[in-house]
């Protein structure tokens, strides 16, 4: 699997959503893993790097290729019953930030 | 500890550190906590938000208030000196993604 999101050029956009769970997990963990599946088929999907720590805190950036993408994604039917479930349910709290992308550097250790 | 940072309203900047670990851990926890006292102690740093999941995947988001900041972080002495053992010895592969952050959503759990 590759971890890390293999993007275009900029300039392009990414949400990064920075989260602390609740201790409610139930059905979250098919919940997240739909949504993953489900945002990669949306129109101007570019990728996406998730991870979540011992210490709780989790961590997803989703890359799209316009503001448009994101918010077509946004209003998605099943996403919008997740982001609900999500408040009510999974999240203690989180930040969502929407961010320009204009510079990336990419690093890849030479084989020996 | 406040795992997700209290940033201003935007715009301001955000710099997406992605990173996949070699298996040489020598040094590596020290270097990265010292690596965050010493972005906090800069000027024009805002916060940071940092992570590594069981698969590997760690995901370190810090916030600027401009690109010459972040600038200015990228040639810090000791920071350089980081960067080089990085790519020497801790890092199979990363990507480092610099955005200006447009939009921000907080959500916040109300107590019981």
């Amino acid at each position: 699997m590759n971890l890390i999101a293999g993007t275009p050029a900029p300039p392009y956009y990414a949400v990064i959503f920075t989260s602390v769970r609740t201790t409610d997990a139930d059905g979250y963990d098919e919940m997240a893993e739909h949504m993953v599946r489900l945002a990669a088929e949306q129109p101007g999907f570019l990728g996406i790097e998730s991870t979540r720590g011992a210490d709780g805190l989790g961590i997803t950036v989703s890359y799209w290729d316009s503001l448009e993408a994101i918010e077509h994604w946004r209003r998605h039917g099943e996403h919008q019953v997740a982001q609900t479930a999500g408040r009510a349910r999974w999240y203690e709290r989180f930040a969502l930030r929407v961010c320009r992308v204009e510079r990336v550097g990419f690093f890849q250790r030479e084989t020996d």
